[in-house]
């Protein structure tokens, strides 16, 4: 087999790739270890920020997040038994639309393969080769078994934290930023009509808890746990209890319980490598940065990091130029630091860090007071939540 | 003796309460360890934030600072290389004014001689009694050794953070919060013209610098140094070299050396006490609370306290209400804490703390480049700079 770019993993980061890449008139090929339907159902992020949103409607991907998708024009900082609220439209004239992922990958794969992209899912023993020579391979297993080697001018490595592409690059080439944080977060997804028609982002001495929707009919739960906790520690009972005591507020706000579907444990880590790019592979999305989920940043980053890919390997598959290439890690670094610091920002302001000092817990409640009543500050935190603008 | 409020300190805070409060007609003594030559020397704070500038232009007390004091519409954030400014005024409408602490206790000490007030410097064993009772005292030693007792309503403790006045209060009643940075300051007072017109905050991978003035002939610079530094670690040469590698920027600065007549290390610390009162005992500006003075808010929360303080003591000694004496604590740690905040804020993004593992310093810098790009962020920094508004 042979193309132009061989994308390697078919999450947002890859599949959105493989899109604009055929609007440019790029071929590409994509290989992902995973079945469609689990590619299809895997749960991650739900806010699309503003830019993520303009892009999708501009390449003709938006039409389902339009009909389906929840635009959200404020968000609220719950603390001292009071909701306050981040008026985010009002303050920077952008919106959020909440749109979960995996409705954007069922997207992505549809207009692909409507297009006759070349998507194979459930390949194995996937390796990269000669990614710093003209000629880069791939060498993976078909669903059949069967061994398969993709020859392209460049290699996308849009396999995420845990994929291959990343681990392919030599020791000594990459830089490493690593940050964990105290704590975890336990995520349900509720059978029950969400309770209040904004995200809630609570800080509460029990513990950040955060009240979120997917649809009008399931509300998404999130509490802080001990990152050592796992999921049988958190009967449902527990689950209710805590989510009672840390969304309670003064005045009326009743939360709506219901049978939870889904419950998982996710990790908070902050990490990042340099560059993004090694010969002829490019690295996009979480294969080079993981933000903690607080700031609702992981895959809008890995859209932003795909819209400059794309332009990059247009530029040199098309025009034979390679500036774009060359400054592309540069280019995405920026927003990815952004992104790094206002993710950084609120996981600090929201959680209740056990092990900091007493000092620390009055400088967030200071924090949080001056973030929602002064206007700079609410606009600062805003213009982070709704998306800078893509360079 | 007797009197209304029994002041103890004659720095800033207990200076400018006792002024306050004879404009409202109430009688006080300030007691003062050291003598008048000693605190009208004696250097600290040069930065006042605009709500202080306007409360001395309202009682009387701006006359020399209107004529000496060095107005500033911007300050610098200097890193990577280059000068960002943060200009102050186009964003706020407000100036600080760069005029010395200690212009300010000359100015103080001789409104209040003029006006026939009882200044008692150089006293020595001063005790505070019965503060809970509805005649607190105090014992000392007047400058002649006499031993002397002043009767009060209430008492001010302005007497600074190694005072006597906060620990008069008992164990137990207190709750101390505390921070204790892994950096100090080295500054030096330098016989030469500012190298600039504005100050200079500077984030260098060998520490920060600042870069100010006391008059146009009169430059203030400073250094952050390790913590266990001694004076005598830092020859003038080594002094010079830091200041200029660390000061160094892309284009033209030109370093303005000269003789060094002062210099000094000074800790970098917060810390807060709450509540800032015990009966009749009324703690105001360094004596409950201490900041770093990266944020250049030490004096200026001082004078927002006593502003406090004279309110709330005109309406118990004049109208005999007590709902300001009662308030007086939380309306004061509300500012507090948003110094505290904002001090830490200024420190964290400024200093290279060794200790911190690299993806902080990315962090830092993305913060620097954000708030020197955004308007919200700069409007932030700014307003929170240039004073918000006294309650």
């Amino acid at each position: 087999m042979r193309t132009q770019v061989a994308i390697v993993g078919a999450g947002p980061a890859g599949l959105l790739l493989s899109h604009l890449l055929w609007l440019d008139g790029i071929d590409s090929v994509v290989l992902e270890t995973r079945s469609r339907d689990y590619v299809e159902r895997r749960v991650r992020a739900g806010v699309c920020e503003h830019p993520t949103v303009e892009l999708l409607r501009e390449v003709g991907l938006a039409g389902r997040l339009e009909e389906e998708g929840l635009p959200h024009h404020g968000i609220n900082l719950r603390f001292d038994g009071e909701d306050h609220r981040i008026a985010l439209t009002d303050l920077t004239g952008r919106e959020i639309v909440v749109y979960g992922q995996q409705e954007i990958v069922k997207d992505l794969i549809a207009a692909r393969l409507a297009a006759g992209a070349e998507i194979h899912f459930e390949v194995s023993d996937v390796e990269l080769h000669d990614v710093t020579g003209d000629s880069p391979r791939v060498t993976f297993k078909d669903s059949t078994g069967a061994t398969q080697e993709l020859r392209a001018d460049v290699i996308a490595g849009c396999d995420g934290f845990h994929g291959v592409s990343r681990p392919s690059i030599p020791d000594g080439i990459l830089r490493t930023y690593d940050h964990v944080y105290p704590f975890a977060w336990l995520g349900v997804l509720v059978k029950a009509p969400p309770s209040h028609e904004e995200l809630i982002y609570t800080n509460h001495e029990r513990g950040f808890a955060l009240h979120s929707m997917r649809t009008p009919e399931l509300t998404r739960l999130y509490l802080q746990v001990d990152p050592n906790d796992v999921l049988a520690d958190w009967s449902d009972a527990r689950i209710w209890d805590e989510l009672h005591a840390r969304l309670a507020v003064n005045g009326d706000f009743e939360l709506h319980e219901g049978p939870i579907v889904e419950r998982l444990l996710s990790p908070m880590r902050s990490f990042v490598v340099e560059p993004m790019r090694h010969g002829r592979l490019f690295l996009a999305g979480d294969s080079a940065h993981i933000v903690p989920p607080t700031g609702a940043k992981g895959m809008n980053l890995a859209v932003a990091d795909v819209l400059a890919l794309s332009r990059a390997l247009k530029a040199l598959l098309t025009d034979g130029r390679t500036d774009p290439v060359e400054s592309y890690s540069d280019t995405c670094l920026r927003r990815v630091w952004r992104a790094e610091h206002f993710s950084y920002f609120m996981t600090t302001m929201l959680h209740r860090d056990y092990s900091a000092d007493p000092f620390q817990h009055r400088l967030q409640l200071s924090q949080l007071r001056y973030t929602a009543t002064s206007v700079a500050a609410a606009t600062s935190l805003a213009e982070n939540y709704v998306g800078l603008p893509f360079s």
